[in-house]
């Protein structure tokens, strides 16, 4: 059933048929300056058609210029302004028109589906009105899809681009091109940043002719297809005795590669590349730095336009457990930060969003801001490695809220994350936000229904990074669902409460980790503690936690002073970041006058508590669901109640077995 | 390499040459009551002609009768005596001749590998003598290989009897057959007992052909073939809806099933089944009981002299780790001890030596003697599951010689572990012992060089349970390399020591577990702690161990008075089970003195100590071993140092982390 039909997701119009009306009779959609043959443009017209067809029933009539158009119809002018920011929109309505001017197709294309949104939303057409303007330049999605249909940290089945070694393209892959237009995405990562096997070859005439293919369909869209690349291509693929950055057989090995590559791909956005890291192939077995590696390819890639998004996630994964000096959380920024103003114009580097590895709750990495001198891009990842696997509900957008209005002081004003990634801090006409994606070929796209509302809530806060979690959780409600205003509220409240939940019954204050290894789905609370990995939580008889002050590991030093005196203080420090940063004994008061150890307690017990009422409240939406979202949902539910109270028992009975100290309210610990 | 040369063991006659010597100028072997058209009798003879054209390089000659052998020649008379005991032989020698005097043709060769293995080991010809007898009528090897090649818990590569779902038939297999003969193992399961895939069409024409000809390669050396039945045949194979023993259509189903299986493989001894066991189908899902399933096989096989094999490995796979009632260790027992005395004379149950699952120490299953009306078999694993993987040395005949010599009490004499699975103590006719086998296709089969101690020993032990592990170690070291005594002794002592050692690093007094989920090599002291499997430390603050006296889980009380006195008393109970039966402070003195937390502290680093020394002992070997050899089993050794690191360290840094209480001799803990 999953190969042959899918959701609409929020742009299933057939749905909202009847739930939202429009009272113009006949539309006509104008064209104003842009041309009727642009790809985009019918890609939009075409939007048009299906949106008016599915909400109102109604045909519209396309007219190549004002006066064509039907005299009586309600028209909709897509009007070109070049004046305007690449990529914004403003939209300005009356009785007789609307109007979506825009500079650039793209532009165009996201006024469209502003005012289809609207619509869905049940706006009436002529009341609506909107001035738009992307917040980040690249707004990117990464498919950890492999070419063998699996994906790594997929939760939602397997992949819809790969089967059996082979890439598949079909009405699915036109549909998932629309979803992340219709939310301004304009960069897609098609194949896992882990490139082995037959994914080293999308750079060879295997699959060039399927690559360029969805090039176009990308293309239709308004989105650039970027593919992730092996840095030991010149050996796999060239026969090369090494893949060292600075060798000469190696460059001109990647010169021809990429003129061979844009000869067969003109579209191609450019690649996405992790070197040095997990076992991947990079500069440093060359004794070369990220630096080498990545300006290499950089320069290979220039004459066509291309860039080069290297990752930061470098780090040792085969540490010693024993080692209480080496921190993983100082990696990438001991890498990087040296070679801050070495990368060139068309390289930029892409930092995940906390210094370890999508954990519920960690700080902001200090790269951002760290550097000053490079593009960087933002990672993120919706796919919900650690915070719940899509079977447990974990609204991610308070998070990335979190993570863009950071402050770092890397300079006076304009020095938050968001600032950072935009490139508004330092002039970067590279920046933006990518995230891991959370899609496969489920029928739903996500696995839970409700995981829909980080996907699209990802490509909408990367658009406009002052939109609330709030506004674009109620959007994709009102889009999703056909609730009414109170059900819509519980809904919209249930994603916003989800994420503190979820770590308020696995790792509260920032300790993280405590998973089940490899699968990273349930606790293990020492699953961690002895491996190579780099992920510790040190907890002993007394207390437990990671320091990272200048005491410790001296990860705390990695930030601009203002940071590092609140973070480098168990007083200053905040609470939710505080075994992150610091090993703090069980019968530490914290602010509140509970001890840490009554604070694990009840953290758990309401966290699971709070788990169950989720349900509850998405049981009072029964009636006004259907029936196969709710059933298919309730089932999540239930297992994430069982997640929960597995979590909160291990977690209570570990240190409560370690500590000797009961809970204060005498809850049941085993 | 491994597909096309292989180790021939401790019958590599080649590598002995020079090494030992015969003084008699020309050998006849002469038969006295045997056929020499028997298939027995022709390997009998095979295998001599191979011998002293290995050994000796001497050609020898075959005589129907005493008279036309040559009269210089040295006799070897192959004499048939009625009034033996199946299987026996006895060996006596003089200055003309040599007479192995057996009832059967088993005896016979049994005694002609006696008579190979003594010349191999320089005893002059003309100074064998022996009687020996079996002490269990069945010993038998359980393949846990599967079709697809793989083999679960297989540490020495992939199958040799299956490859691509199909079954592979080659010299390899008759030199595994020789092997097998020449330590006396007469019946062996070719299949994993978790009967899945293609391994269910086992009995189908799909592959009775190749089963069939591997039944008589196994038969030219006196071995019976037995397979693993998949329980749910009659819904896989037959298409009925269910499997229930007391269905009729379920018992015609094997009615026909055996008498169509034994038309094609008339030489099949039977089958092996385990039901009912960690997802396994068996005759719990129709409300009945396991001597419904087993007798309702047994009497369908009865016709054609086959038996089944049923193994008591029943236990609740899915218990709640908050649940300290339940005890997995009690399992067996309560399952099976009210249906002593209901099974068929052709059923026999294979009872594990201990009531957990094969871990380092455990105390003997109550099961065997707890059953005194019901045939019973003692399974052991020499694949090493829970003792290293064939990485880490560790032979297992001293674990075995225990088990064998357990006083169960069941009865004033006769009432050990060897008296009974040998049928001795309630005269069973069908009665012995079986090893999951641990060999694959590496070329030396069994991984490390020196785990092949553990194949030839079970097969040693099996046959006369009498032996010393000592006395098996050394016949099997003076076979398989050529080291002068002295070395001999070294080598011997460090298969000796190797048990303790290993339990020593890993999980010392009884406690088991704490090893790697799923992998089981390695430590994670926590692994099993919270899962579904009822294998739990109970580790906390103040102590640890499984409460399983009267007050706890009752386990205890599975034992005969003699014994649960003992096992209920921790001032009583055996130190190396205490916590195997009780929960024990940290701070509890033990017998010589030292508090139970030191013990942990001294054991872990005494054990790592001497993992190290076994090493250095082995390098000492250099010059008298094969490179090659030498070389591999180093690696070994550094794996197995590495390993032993890693538990002293996790461990003690687990218990103290949790305890609180340092090392009294102040030595690094984590």
């Amino acid at each position: 059933m999953n190969k042959t039909t899918w959701s609409q997701l929020w742009l299933d119009y057939g749905k909202k048929k009847g739930h939202v009306s429009c009272d113009k009779e006949s539309i006509a959609v104008v064209l104003d300056g842009f041309s009727a043959e642009n790809r985009v443009i019918k890609s939009l017209k075409s939007e048009l058609e299906k949106a008016f067809d599915g909400l109102f029933d109604k045909k519209i009539a396309f007219a190549d210029d004002a006066k064509s158009a039907e005299e009586k119809a309600y028209r909709i002018t897509i009007a070109k302004n070049d004046s305007m920011a690449a990529e914004s929109y403003k939209i300005e309505a009356d009785s007789k028109t609307i109007k979506v001017v825009a500079s650039c197709e793209n532009g165009a294309l996201y006024g469209v589906f502003h005012v289809i949104r609207e619509l869905m939303r049940g706006t009436a057409i002529d009341a609506i009105k909107a001035e738009c303007k992307p917040s980040n330049p690249l707004r990117m999605m990464n498919h950890w899809d492999n070419m063998d249909g699996s994906i790594e940290r997929g939760y939602s089945g397997e992949s819809f681009f790969y089967e059996n070694n082979d890439i598949v393209i079909s009405d699915r892959t036109r549909d998932y091109v629309r979803f992340m237009a219709s939310v301004a995405v304009n960069g897609i990562v098609i194949n896992n940043v882990n490139v082995k096997d037959a994914a080293s070859y999308l750079i060879t005439d295997r699959f060039f002719d399927k690559v360029r293919e969805l090039t176009e369909i990308f293309a239709d869209y308004g989105i650039k297809l970027y593919l992730s690349l092996n840095f030991a291509s010149p050996i796999e693929l060239g026969n090369l005795p090494v893949c060292d950055p600075l060798d000469k057989d190696v460059i001109k090995w990647w010169d021809d590669k990429f003129a061979e590559v844009y000869k067969k791909l003109p579209l191609l956005g450019g690649f996405l590349v992790k070197a040095d890291s997990e076992g991947r192939p990079g500069p440093f077995t060359y004794g070369r730095n990220q630096a080498d590696g990545a300006n290499m390819l950089g320069k290979a890639i220039a004459p066509y336009g291309g860039i080069i998004i290297w990752r930061c996630f470098v780090y040792n994964c085969t540490q010693d457990w024993r080692d209480r000096k080496t921190d993983r959380a100082r990696a990438g920024y001991d890498y990087f930060k040296e070679l801050d103003g070495k990368f060139l114009d068309n390289v930029i580097l892409q930092i995940k969003n906390g210094p370890m590895d999508f954990q519920i709750r960690e700080p902001i990495s200090p790269l951002i801001g760290g550097l000053t001198k490079t593009n960087q891009m933002l990672e993120v990842q919706i796919a919900q490695e650690y915070t719940g696997h899509q079977i447990d509900l974990c609204y991610l957008m308070p998070m990335f809220k979190e993570v863009l209005n950071f402050k770092t002081y890397c300079q006076k004003d304009n020095d938050t994350v968001a600032d950072i990634v935009s490139g508004r801090s330092f002039g970067n006409k590279l920046a933006g936000m990518a995230a891991v994606i959370n899609t496969g070929d489920n029928a739903n796209w996500t696995g839970n229904y409700l995981a829909a509302a980080n996907l699209y809530g990802f490509g909408r806060l990367a658009y406009d990074t002052e939109l609330s979690s709030e506004e674009i959780a109620k959007e994709w409600a009102e889009m999703s669902f056909n609730l009414e205003g109170e059900e819509t509220n519980k809904l919209v409240s249930m994603l916003m409460n989800s994420r503190e939940i979820y770590e308020k019954y696995t790792s509260p204050l920032g300790i993280g980790w405590m998973v089940t290894p490899h699968e990273h789905y349930g606790p293990s609370i020492d699953g961690y503690e002895y491996s190579r990995w780099g992920t510790y939580h040190r907890a002993d008889h007394l207390g437990i936690g990671v320091d990272r002050t200048d005491k410790g590991t001296g990860y705390a030093q990695q930030y601009y002073p203002e940071n590092t005196e609140n973070y480098n203080d168990p007083d200053k420090c905040p609470e939710e970041l505080l075994l992150f940063f610091h090993h703090i004994a069980y019968d530490r008061k914290l602010k509140d006058g509970r001890t840490l150890i009554q604070y694990i307690y009840d953290s758990h017990f309401e966290g699971e508590a709070e788990a169950e009422k989720l349900f509850e409240t998405w049981k009072g939406l029964e009636a006004h669901v259907e029936p196969e979202v709710f059933a298919s949902v309730c089932h999540r539910f239930e297992m994430q109640i069982a997640n929960a109270k597995e979590w909160r028992d291990q977690v209570n009975s570990y240190f409560y077995r370690k500590s000797g100290i009961p809970d204060e309210k005498g809850r049941e610990i085993y």
